[in-house]
């Protein structure tokens, strides 16, 4: 009984918008703390409000600066922004130099913005279904957007920044490997390319690069038909806030086409269909994990993985049926 | 029995050391074929034998050109090399300029090498479990070495590359994000660092950076006693064949070292009971996502997702209570 209390009483603050509630929802989703589904559950009406945008990149691209000045300027507009750093490298999750992460905390304190970081290191698929939960959280707390950055390369990363309603993929000058990058899966993932640092040499080459594997890949996909989204390259330099009303400006384009071809209603479905999965899924996981802590040797004498792993499942079963 | 039959066939021809029954092992463990599990248990006394390398660092460090040269390396000393290339952008699977993916096109024609690129797009968790099982395979086939290359960034990444006995990161001068790549986990996988493209200026530079990296955690870490390993950090340029031989010579060093040291039983015991432990959770899974496909609806109408878990979950024990 003092469990369900808890859990409607934190979906109440959470509900009102108290960033200490959002943040200890958070962690009960990170850490599977017993009642976390409830809370998702508790909170599912209040969601699909907020806009999200998933922000992704190799390492160095200046994803979190980028970040940072997308947040001041919706700020001045009015909106509330939640973000979600998954990036282990982006100052917001500690992993940048000094300066940046005083910038970052900056930030942070400002009213109406509310910064996660998310540990990518331990749990596998964990972390690209706790992020997205957290992300339903800010949504239920009531932010206008939620910001994903993560690091573009690695499947679960890629699938956070997908997840979100538009995604940007953001590249720089210089880098040499912007090919190499397109390769790693980020060209499926863009509804947007962002060229940062653009007062670097190397913008404009760069953009043009984007442009041709794009035509490359529209030729691919047969021709596109008049209602398609048209995925533009815009180039910033986030450091001095230049080209960021134009991206903010493009990143709404996006959305209203999604409302519009009723892209967003059928994204939205699919997404909730998946999180079902994903806790269907987990469910079953988390039992297997128990019983292999509770009942797993130190090690194997006599018997191979396979054989020791039908064992267990056959003793989980075996619980289940008691159950 | 038909099915059972199959499986002792394959087995024995993987024993011989015939690659095309190799590479049907490899596909049915890769899509988990009915019977998957059998083959792995049945050739659970072949494995053992295979020093397993791990090659990770970011895109463009040059890791399939190194794997490359070690690999003719090796051949030229007599040994046969299996190589599982996981980075979306390695020539091994395709995702690379053409002339690099002639070239070790070519390699691919030599007796006693066997290359396999495993999809890192899909399957999250899945792709870890696969590729460990698949260098299992090479090991059972008779490969004296079995190389792991993949991208240094992503956690199911980094996991691959640190279930060999030796895991190489290879970094670049001039990329600029040497401490970015390190912050991403690449030193906590590290036995050895590479240096490559040493041609280029920021070689030395960037030795040093990580000197002074490895030194400040080893001052974290308390003092080392003698048995411990000292992390070595080799200059090469693979593209040139140049280095090449001291690095093969480090890696058996390490190899030794774990040997000496009775390192390499213990690790080794770690990855048998860490198969079987995602075996057992991959069969949790495996059943979630079975009942998940005939069962579940179209939409989510007047249920949560979590709801919509539960019922599925219940379902799937009353299933299991039958069996």
């Amino acid at each position: 009984v003092r469990r369900t209390l808890d859990v409607e009483v934190l979906a109440d603050r959470i509900k009102r918008g108290e960033p200490l509630g959002l943040a200890r929802g958070i962690s009960l989703v990170e850490n599977e703390t017993t009642g976390f589904e409830a809370l998702l559950e508790r909170l599912d009406g209040r969601m699909g409000q907020a806009r999200r945008i998933g922000i992704t990149g190799p390492p160095g691209a200046g994803k979190s600066t980028l970040t940072a000045a997308l947040t001041r300027y919706w700020l001045e507009k009015g909106l509330t922004i939640g973000i979600i750093a998954v990036d282990p490298s982006s100052p917001f999750t500690g992993g940048a130099l000094l300066g940046d992460r005083i910038r970052m905390n900056e930030l942070a304190t400002e009213e109406g913005v509310f910064i996660r970081s998310m540990a990518s290191r331990g749990s596998q698929g964990g972390l690209a279904i706790a992020t997205r939960e957290a992300a339903d959280l800010m949504d239920a707390a009531g932010y206008d957007r939620v910001i994903l950055e993560t690091l573009g390369v690695g499947q679960s990363e890629l699938d956070i920044a997908s997840s979100a309603d538009t995604t940007a993929v953001v590249l720089v000058p210089e880098s040499g490997d912007g090919i190499q990058a397109m390769k790693a899966g980020l060209m499926e993932v863009a509804d947007l390319f962002v060229v940062n640092k653009a007062d670097r040499p190397g913008a404009d080459r760069l953009e043009k690069e984007i442009a041709v594997m794009m035509s490359i890949r529209k030729g691919n996909a047969g021709k596109l038909d008049d209602a398609a989204w048209r995925i533009p390259i815009l180039q910033t330099t986030a450091s001095e806030e230049k080209g960021v009303a134009a991206l903010a400006n493009r990143l709404d384009g996006h959305f209203n086409w999604l409302l519009e071809t009723d892209r967003l209603d059928e994204r939205r479905t699919v997404r909730r269909l998946g999180r079902a999965r994903d806790a269907l899924i987990r469910r079953a996981q988390r039992d297997a994990e128990r019983i292999w802590q509770t009942e797993s040797p130190e090690s194997l004498a006599g018997v191979s993985p396979y054989g020791l792993s039908r064992d267990l499942y056959e003793k989980l079963r075996a619980d289940q049926r008691g159950v």
